[in-house]
Order: structure tokens, then C-alpha cells, then sequence
């Protein structure tokens, strides 16, 4: 048992298309689709948790391996939890850490117990288990955590697919098991779809995490250099199968237009770094695509990166200040440019619920990409 | 003429002692004795104009240097000079550029004419004399632009100090000629009395300056490596030379128990970057003497750095959440403890006003030395 669903439709229900929802969690209400910023050692890179807030956001993500290596488990329990360790009032989604583990640590060893790893941080030796990742996002108090799970490189044969999705599964009932002794926990568990770009796997792994029954389902391993249609081909294949009250999480996508495809297919919530990380290079997101503030044309550009938004960049400054911020190396160039991208995105996705709403999704998505890839 | 007084004495004037001014220049009046924050490259490291708005302060500084290698003169026309660039609607100071073409320029060349000097940003050569510093500054649009001046070395012998003195001198007449030939400037010349650690040459230095009547006067070539006493022995030869009704700027200073000291002597106005530097190293100012947040006793700390203080980091923040983020690289450890300095400076100068006018100064004096270097 899974407890009550989390998620409220509030459009028409389909078999594969956007949908407009509400998933109450413990630290308040999420509308969907939503766009979640990844704050990964704790803070939304250059911005405090009142900043997020400001901005409008409900839910941000954090990650479990960072924060286990730094600050380390105790010191958010002594905290109060990573909520008020990081002054964040509303919802926190967990990366179990596996991912991270693949990417970051310098040595690793996967076995049917978990993974054992040498942080990347000081050398120190570690274990993540199903159990220890799910008992460590229970204590630090998340609102939604991740299963462990052994996300495939692309490309990789069906036959390791299939070994990576089995063990995927045996790793999520055991993640399962552990969550659901743990008495009196408000966070909910989320399972994640793996099975590469293989049509039957990722069928046959949707459908037996469905039979485990969980609170939310992510669809992992895509958005890792596949082409864009394999992607949409696995969402198709998967979304409807998934229960129609239950959340459906697509990890790691960020670009304007891939949301779009993924709301398209039923997606609610997504999250990526490049929103953040592209802002740090002097990338701002607009309604008429992407502009690098580095580009010479804004040395001398005194309109703001976009005269509709109502950021603070957006607000006070121009884009001969930004661009100057840029090429001085100072710090406020990449603030100001994540506070107006994160703004970005907040009515980018508030114009997506809208849409949904009101029965325009197809004019919207039509209009949004003429726009935006003019 | 340097045209009407800028001050207003607000206690009674005194040969040497601490004085509570008001300065009214075109962007506001600025309430002495002032700390004003160095904003370099038309930023405040980590905050916006925005953020030093909302600290509270009247006044701050910016770099002529600097700004003319990037963004450049031409751009900061365009934009409507450097308060509209930077989004800054109160009081800008900026330096002349003499003090960082000696610290900073690859190579430089001292003649009568002026400086001429390769940019440490793309070696490109420039020329700075006291005409084109005048100027430049002028076109920038501050509130008060500094003269060229030469600024010995410490220890220096007394003939090249002596010879130095000599050049500032007479480069601040050429300063001086260049502003009167302005109509209508709304920006406001000070002078640099120059003279090393030599008290005869400090005085006749003051002397020489004084005649040739300034709108306000900074001491400059303190705090470079000479012993304390020294720097409290040369303000106490110069500031009782200076006109009463004219703003005292004692360049550089800015440790609070040598502003205590300069305001001692009769400054109003300091700079200096070591709150905003040290800010970004992880210390923070408080009353009980400087933290270091790197300090491992500040890991499992879940107290604000200061609990009286009103500052968004103090108001939200731990010590063990600002540690993480300093020991994690995160950009937030320097914006929030950055915004907790300033507002300790705020604070500090806020206080220091308080007691001159309360007739409190000398207990006020002690019991803070008192307390901080408990």
C-alpha cells in the first residue's frame, strides 16, 4: 500500500496527453506540470532558499550523495532536517545519490548489496544500499524520495539493459520494504522507469513497478545522448501505463522544448540543472529563445534581457550591465541570470497550466516553438 | 573656488576629535562618519545596486581604473553615465586609477605628463594624467571624483616622498583646473594630501592643499604596512589643518578598531574592501570580534551568526548551514555573509554617529574595543 494518492487531476483525464494537476505533499500544494530547480549541495546554485521562495517555486530538488559526503547525515538531523537546515519551507524531491555515484565518485563497486563508492570530496570510503538510501532521505525529511536504481550509459545492449532493469527492480522493492516499516514517515517514495530504449523493457519495468504499487513514477536513463525521438518513442510507451493518479517524473529535462514534448506525452514534473547552470555561463532563457550574454551585440544592448519579465535582472538591469558582470568574472552576472532564468521558467510552466486549462495546449505548444526557435 | 560647502557640522566643532557631519552631494545626503562599501567593477562583489540600496547605504565606490578598461568610458555614456549602468541612484566616489595602475597595470611609466600604463586585462596601453582622470570622472557622472596623485611605498626615504608630494601637488592643480573648466558639474573634486609617514611633510602637504581649495580632502598612503601609531600620529597632524566645513575621507580604512581610531581624529568618511573580501573567505564581522565560518566549531553551530542582527543571512541562516556552503564552494557563502557584513558596517556607523552625538563617544569607544577584542 502506497496511502492516499497524491495527485488531484484537474483536467479531463487521457490516455496520452498533458495534464493538469495538483500533487499535495507535506510541505504544501505543487501544481502541475512543474519545473523543479535543483539545488544540489543545498542551494539553488548563487540563490538562499527566501530567493527560491520569492520566485514562486513549490518544490525543489536536493541530492542525497552530495549531502551525505557534506554536510553528512548527523549534522541535518541535528538541523531538524534538510528543510530547515537550508531555511526552505516548501517541498524537497531527493536524488537517492546512484546516479552521482556513476558520474562523480572515483572508484565504485555495484553489487546485488548496492554500491560501494570513494567519495570524490576526501577519498573516504562509502556504501548506498535500497535501505540506507531510502532510511537516509527519510531522516533527512524529504518530502519525496528516489529508490535506487542503476541507470544504463546510452547506448548499451538489450542484454545489459535487462540486467540493469532487473536489478532496478529488486532494488526498488527493497527500497520499498524499507520505506514502508518506517512508521509515521510523510515522505513518499518514487519509483524509477529504467530499460534504455528498449520499447518491450521499458513496458515490461513500468508495468511491474506498477504492480509494487508506489506514490510517484520516474522515468529514468533518458535525456543521456539518445536521439529526441527515441525519448518521446519511450514516454509513449510508458505514460500510459502508469496509474492516472499517480505523479509521472521525467528526470533530468530542462529545455524549453523537450518539456514541452514531455507535458505533451503526460509528464507532470521535471527538473535540470541547465535552467542554473546555462544562467552561469551567461545564457538567458527568453520567450525568443536563448541569449548568451557574451555575445558582443549586448555590450552596448541597454534593454533588459526581456522588458515582460519582472525579475530583478529583468527589472533594474540591462544587458551591457549583465554582459560587463560577464566578462569582469563577477559574481553577480550569474546571480542575476539565474534569478532570470528560474523566473523564466516559473512563467514558462504557469503558461503550460494555463493552457492545459483552458483546451489551448495544442496552439500553445504551436505558438511557444515558432517563437521560441524563430 | 571649490563652490559651496558639501558638510554641515551636526556636533560642535572640535581642533581634533570626532565629528557627526551631514556631506550633501547630488545623489543624497550621506551621514558622517560613513563607511562606503568598494563596488570595483560597477558591482559590490556578489550584490546587486538593489541589495546595497536595502543595506541602507548613501554611498559607495568604484574604480576609475577599472572601469575604464571594461566596460569603458564609452559605454558608460551611452548608458547615461555610471549610476544608470550599474542601476545605482544614490552617491558614487570613485578612485582615480593612480593607486591600481601602480598595483595592478603589467607595466607603467611615470612621467610629469601622467601614467602611461598596459591593462591588465588585454595589454592594451593607456595614458591616465591628471586632465583625463578629471575628466573621465566627470563623464562618468560621480558624485566625487578623486586627483591624480603619486602614492609612495612604504618605507620610503624622505626625498621621494618628498618628490612624490611634489607631483601630487602639482598634478592636483592640473586636477583642479580641468574640474573648474566644467560648467555645471554636479561632481565634486577631492584632493589626496600625500607626504608618507613624514609629519613635515604631511603638514605642508595639508598646508599647500588647503590654500588651493578643495571641495573635500582624503588622506591617502595609510594603511600600506606602517605601524598603527604611525597612521594615528599622521591623521592627527593633518585633519587639524583641514577646513572644518569640508568632508575628511581617510582612504583605505575599514578594520573597525582603526575606523574607531580615525574617527577619533576627526574623519568622516572611510573605504575600505577588507568586509566585503574577508566576507568572501568565510569571515564575518560581528560585536564579539571577527568569525571565521571555515572554523570546524561552526560545522554543528545552528545559531545565527549574530541573533541581533537584521541581515538575511542572520535571519535565516546557521553557522553550520553558511559552513557548508563555504566548505562546498557554493556562491551563497559569499552573498549571505557578504549582505551580513555590510549590514554590520551599517550597524557599526550607525552606532558611532549615535554616541558623537549623544556626547557617548569616548565610553561608546571603549566599550565596543571592549567587547570585540574580548
Amino acid at each position: 500500500m502506497s496511502g492516499a494518492s497524491l495527485l488531484t487531476l484537474r483536467s479531463a483525464p487521457v490516455a496520452l496527453g498533458p495534464r493538469r494537476a495538483e500533487v499535495t505533499l507535506s510541505h504544501g500544494t505543487v501544481q502541475t506540470p512543474v519545473f523543479m530547480p535543483v539545488g544540489t549541495q543545498a542551494t539553488v546554485k548563487t540563490l538562499s532558499a527566501g530567493d527560491v521562495e520569492r520566485l514562486g517555486f513549490e518544490i525543489i530538488l536536493a541530492n542525497t550523495y552530495h549531502l551525505l559526503l557534506r554536510p553528512g547525515l548527523e549534522t541535518l538531523e541535528r538541523a531538524g532536517g534538510l528543510h530547515r537546515f537550508m531555511g526552505w519551507p516548501r517541498n524537497i524531491l531527493t536524488d537517492s545519490g546512484g546516479y552521482q555515484v556513476f558520474s562523480l565518485a572515483s572508484r565504485r563497486d555495484v553489487s546485488e548489496e548496492g554500491v560501494r563508492f570513494s567519495s570524490h570530496v576526501d577519498g573516504t570510503m562509502h556504501l548506498l544500499t535500497p535501505e540506507s538510501v531510502t532510511q537516509t532521505q527519510i531522516r533527512m525529511g524529504v518530502d519525496i524520495a528516489m529508490c535506487l536504481d542503476e541507470c544504463p550509459p546510452y547506448p548499451v545492449s538489450e542484454s545489459v539493459a535487462r540486467d540493469m532493469m532487473e536489478r532496478t527492480l529488486r532494488w526498488a522493492q527493497r527500497c520499498r520494504e524499507s520505506w514502508r516499516k518506517t512508521e509515521g514517515t510523510a515522505t513518499r517514495l518514487f519509483v524509477i522507469v529504467q530499460g534504455s530504449t528498449y520499447p518491450a523493457l521499458r513496458k515490461e519495468c513500468a508495468e511491474r513497478m506498477v504492480e509494487m504499487d508506489f506514490p510517484g513514477y520516474a522515468i529514468g536513463g533518458l535525456s543521456v545522448g539518445e536521439p529526441k525521438e527515441i525519448m518521446q518513442e519511450m514516454l509513449e510507451v510508458v505514460t500510459p501505463l502508469l496509474p492516472v493518479d499517480r505523479p509521472r517524473y521525467l528526470m533530468g529535462i530542462g529545455k524549453p522544448e523537450d518539456i514541452l514534448e514531455a507535458v505533451d506525452r503526460g509528464v507532470d514534473m521535471v527538473d535540470c540543472v541547465l535552467p542554473t547552470r546555462n544562467a552561469r555561463n551567461g545564457q538567458a532563457l527568453t520567450f525568443d529563445g536563448p541569449l548568451n550574454l557574451r555575445n558582443s551585440s549586448c555590450r552596448a544592448d541597454f534593454t533588459p534581457i526581456d522588458s515582460d519579465c519582472r525579475c530583478e535582472a529583468c527589472g533594474k538591469y540591462t544587458r551591457a550591465y549583465l554582459s560587463h558582470l560577464f566578462r569582469s568574472g563577477e559574481y553577480l552576472g550569474p546571480r542575476l541570470v539565474t534569478l532570470h532564468n528560474l523566473s523564466f521558467m516559473v512563467e514558462f510552466l504557469r503558461q503550460i497550466r494555463t493552457a492545459i486549462e483552458n483546451g489551448e495546449w495544442t496552439t500553445f505548444k504551436k505558438r511557444f516553438l515558432e517563437r521560441y526557435t524563430a
